[in-house]
């Protein structure tokens, strides 16, 4: 992949970026603010800037005259980078060189972490699940009838060197037309065990050499949102990935309510719900990979205890009320299609066990994605999303606790929030001068809503520019139009009604803001606590790995300015996006994580958040931005106080 | 049990029978003929008997004028057995005593084997595959608040030493709302794995202590008939039975043809139809034993290879075509409820295995039901159905075939043919010179009609009397109006119209007896041929063991008489009953037999009667009553040449 270098003047700005990257993207991630209202669409025609040196592709519209183009000015957002640039950026405002550059922070994006499936083959730890075999076998004769599945155990025994099968009716069922359509050359999926003495199961059979077709499902079962992806477990490949948010939200977006649901009308409802939401993800991207769902083996699905139990059809009722027990904490594997799932009969389903009520299968699923549960440094695991859940630890020992954080992170609850999906302002930064936003959206469509990582991202450039205060509240002496009044305080207007694709204004409102500063707030609170009923401090954490399902990247140094996240060397810092669903795929790859599961699952020691005395002292501190206690903060402190001097 | 010793004048004939006993079934089983059109019921009023000495219970029916009864005359089939008795049957016949006593023979009936759970026990054969455990548990509290499930393990493995439980998820579902229900007291089923090292699976769970009810459902999938029992796993004993014909039945009556249908058609509907016949069967044995389905833990079916295969909706049509090949030998567990059978959600089913397309799990069932797998002697096992099917051997050597007999033995293409149940006529006699029968039914009803074993002994008395010949055709010089043309040839009047329950006369036809000659000559050719493919001779075999679903007994001598079974001592012979049923009786009382099948299926070598060429000869000698070569039953011809000089 090439690289290029990009610098922006008068910022002073430099950074180096793939070949084809457009010239905002560029710029946000410089941490140079470029005005833009339309997501990067190239309507609002505001991003002009001026190529210095260098050469882009595109960037000419009808919103440039000639003589602009002539010059050398470009739309950003409508630029490729395909050279070594210097661009220079028309600032509006009056505001100096030195400043500029002090106030444009280049993104601190978090280490992704993603599976490597020739690592673990060298290691060994590549069991896959399902594996497929090619059988040329010898037709049936006078002299060799046996038993049409005797003939295939026979060849597996002798040419494969496969033992102690067991083949499903289902298949059998299928066994003798199959053999003598393809002329007796088949191939067959056999399910692994996981442990080594169980049974090597034939789940499915299919004409002629099927082999290098062989995928599985991985489902993240979220309150908020399920996401879904179709793996290739030839190349360990994600091949199509896709989210909808869960449809028994209208039955209430926490998990409480559902629960409340439940208890009066039993679970089939919920249970309904969630399956035709599955159901959907899976003919998603089923039809984007292109598979055919005959070829997939196994689906493995990872949720929170409730979603869990309501996807199981099992009443959550007693998980809310004290003393807080779940049905149980292991599952059996069971056929996909018995649960309602639009599988074929043959597709085994696995679902990740609980540690408790509040800490689900999707925070195991997490944690076995982490590797955590393996290494030697001690590590702070948070998933960030409707439950704000906490695991920390290391090899030999971990603890774990969740809290309710509400649907801000997965865009619930919030006026105009959506999922990270097309149209979304994942996003954004402010001339704080004009107050005029650079918004940047998934797909770099008109705005249509905000997504979990745009909402900190804007939350936090808001607060540290002056623009809310530390309670949420707008600065109202602020002289624009952005800032008015609404039904519940006030709001901003993040891009005008005429740019973006909603045919209305796309806003931040307060009560959103409180909505954030509530999910975070449970979330930091949840983790110091837990680190002081273990006796560490945040000092003593090797590394932190975020999960989460808002976007594929996350500015860290705006979790850190809304108080999210401690202060910590970013370097620390592992992002593994969804969790749940890393870990979902990772078991879909290999039964060393089922075979670790149980192990891992037993040295997992839960902490109820809700009975230490201090979670709720700890809860209130933290409803500010970033928090009460801004000595928690220093390096924010630092930065807003040279801001102050600055606007002084 | 009081015994009784009952003398029959003027035959000199002398039988001790079981205090209770009607007069008239004890001197059919001495040999003893007494003219009863009615099967028993006291309505033709033809069974008078003088009671010389001692008494007997009832007897005294308007019937009998005063006069008779003053004088000590009783009807023999309503007289009860209460003291040793001394009774003179009135001969209508001129007919001296001496050839009275040599005419009459008394029943050889074969030893019953049955099932001796004492016998298992001691031997350490009895691992019943499905145990109930009683749990007092102590409720959750905020210290103690593990998983629902988490408890119940800990409960079963510090209380009860159990341990590699795993939960069916159907089992999870109920979990939650039984524990607090029933103040945590319950019950739980564990289905115990057939491999030690495999998994005990908790597959329900009661409120309260229920552990004294533990049931099992053994079903034999006939061809013709399907049986069904309830066996008590506490006792071992079976609470009720019930029988049905296959409702396959109307697409065919044999094998072939149901092959056919499928092939045109599909499996699923005679799939249907016979789970439709076995839901029948299970609902009547539940009512008469009164057990409630929910305490039903397995169902174990045994049934040919065609039936097995229909029954698990898997086209058989390649059994019917050479090379002959069946799908699978072996089936998997899997729940009874998934296909189609009326069981609760936990109730596991299991499959007889198949040796080959025509050795199928009945005949395994039958085997294993015997012990011959286990034992020194050499062993003949005979299973006498629509299915002629053979095995001979022991411990150390099994070899089997199979042939089609036709449905004769179970009462199938017999024009008045029946299943063993009330009203068929399963035990005769007939007076040498009057030509007046002695029909005895089943529960003492009016005749209805004839089942498998009331053929064997009728034909076989109609025959050793010369009513028929050695082709079973009529001896139109006998002057009674019982033997009359009929549509295809002659028939034999066996009762009245005015003396049976279906107002007209039930009779049996030349095309009848052509049936059942059919039948006995598959199956006595095919054991023929069997022993002749080992190198053995009839006299080789240490015991023979007959299994068949006609009724509770059979004659011994009868069979010998009509060539079915060959001359052979006796008390070699045993009879099992149903062996289908029995050996799936077994398997649902131990998982002895489910370890032990698998090897024993591994040691039966099949051999194809219809390729080897002595079968078609052996076949058509053994057309004949009983034979071709009279040589071959030197008793039999004996016997028929005293007779002869009798009549001279």
């Amino acid at each position: 992949m090439t690289e290029h270098k990009v610098e922006f003047f008068p910022h002073q700005r430099e950074i180096t970026v793939e070949e084809g990257e457009t010239l905002i993207r560029a710029a946000m991630e410089a941490g140079v603010h470029i005005n833009a209202s339309c997501g990067g669409e190239g309507v609002c025609g505001k991003c002009r800037v001026l190529i210095e040196e260098g050469e882009v592709e595109g960037g000419i519209t009808e919103k440039l005259s000639q003589e602009d183009v002539d010059k050398g000015y470009r739309l950003a957002c409508q630029s490729k980078v395909i050279s070594d640039l210097k661009v220079r950026v028309p600032i509006e405002s009056e505001i100096d060189a030195g400043v500029l550059n002090r106030l444009s922070t280049p993104r601190k994006t978090a280490k992704i972490r993603e599976i490597n499936l020739d690592d673990w083959k060298e290691k060994g730890l590549f069991i896959p699940p399902v594996e497929k075999k090619y059988l040329e076998l010898p037709p049936p004769s006078n002299d060799d009838n046996v038993a049409d599945v005797s003939r295939i155990v026979q060849n597996l025994r002798n040419t494969h060197g496969e033992h102690r099968l067991e083949f499903d009716l289902s298949v059998i069922r299928k066994i003798p037309d199959i053999l003598r359509e393809a002329d007796f050359n088949v191939t067959v999926n056999i399910a692994r065990p996981v442990r080594a003495e169980g049974k090597n199961r034939v789940i499915n059979i299919e004409p002629g050499d099927t082999t290098d077709h062989n995928y599985a499902i991985a489902i993240d079962i979220g309150t908020t949102t399920i996401y879904g992806q179709m793996v290739d477990l030839i190349s360990g490949k994600v091949l199509a990935q896709y989210g909808d948010f869960n449809a028994q939200m209208s039955y209430g977006e926490d998990i409480i309510t559902r629960i409340v649901y439940a208890e009066k009308n039993g679970p089939e409802v919920l249970h309904k719900k969630v399956t035709e939401t599955i159901n959907g993800v899976i003919e998603k991207i089923a039809k984007r990979s292109k598979v055919d769902l005959d070829q997939v083996s196994t689906i493995t699905l990872a949720g929170n205890t409730t979603m869990t139990q309501l996807f199981l059809k099992i009443n959550p009722r007693y998980i809310r009320r004290s003393p807080f027990v779940p049905a149980a904490t292991m599952y059996p594997p069971f056929k996909a299609a018995d649960i309602g799932l639009n599988l074929p009969d043959h597709v085994t389903a696995l679902v990740y066990p609980q540690v408790s009520s509040y800490v689900g299968g999707d925070i195991v699923a997490g944690v076995m994605g982490s590797g955590m549960a393996h290494e030697e440094e001690l590590t702070l695991f948070m998933d960030i999303g409707t439950n704000a859940e906490i695991v920390i630890g290391n090899k030999d020992w971990l603890v774990c606790a969740a809290g309710s954080a509400g649907p801000a992170f997965e865009g619930g609850g919030i006026k105009l929030g959506m999922r990270a999906a097309k149209g979304a302002i994942e996003d954004f930064s402010i001339d704080p001068i004009t107050l005029e936003p650079m918004n940047l959206t998934i797909g770099n469509e008109r705005p249509k809503g905000i997504c979990g990582s745009g909402l900190i991202t804007i939350v936090a450039t808001l607060f540290e520019t002056g623009i809310i205060d530390n309670r949420g509240k707008f600065n109202t002496n602020l002289d624009t139009p952005r800032i008015r009044e609404c039904e519940d305080g006030h709001e901003f207007v993040l891009a005008w009604k005429d740019m973006t694709s909603i045919d209305r204004d796309v806003v931040l409102t307060e009560i959103d803001i409180d909505n954030l500063i509530r999910a975070k707030g449970a979330m930091y609170s949840g983790c110091m606590t837990l680190l002081n009923e273990i006796g560490l401090s945040i000092r003593d954490i090797d590394r932190i790995i975020m999960s989460g399902g808002f976007g594929s990247y996350i500015d860290l140094e705006k979790t850190m300015t809304i108080g999210l996240l401690p202060e910590i060397d970013p370097e620390k810092v592992t992002f593994i996006g969804n969790g749940s669903l890393l870990g979902a795929r990772m078991s879909g790859l290999t039964n060393r994580i089922r075979s670790d599961v149980k192990d891992t699952l037993s040295r997992m020691t839960n902490f109820e958040l809700s009975e230490t005395n201090s979670f709720m002292d700890n809860f209130m501190a933290a409803m500010f931005l970033p928090h009460t206690d801004l000595e928690l903060f220093p390096k924010l402190r630092k930065r807003l106080e040279e801001r102050q001097k600055n606007n002084n």
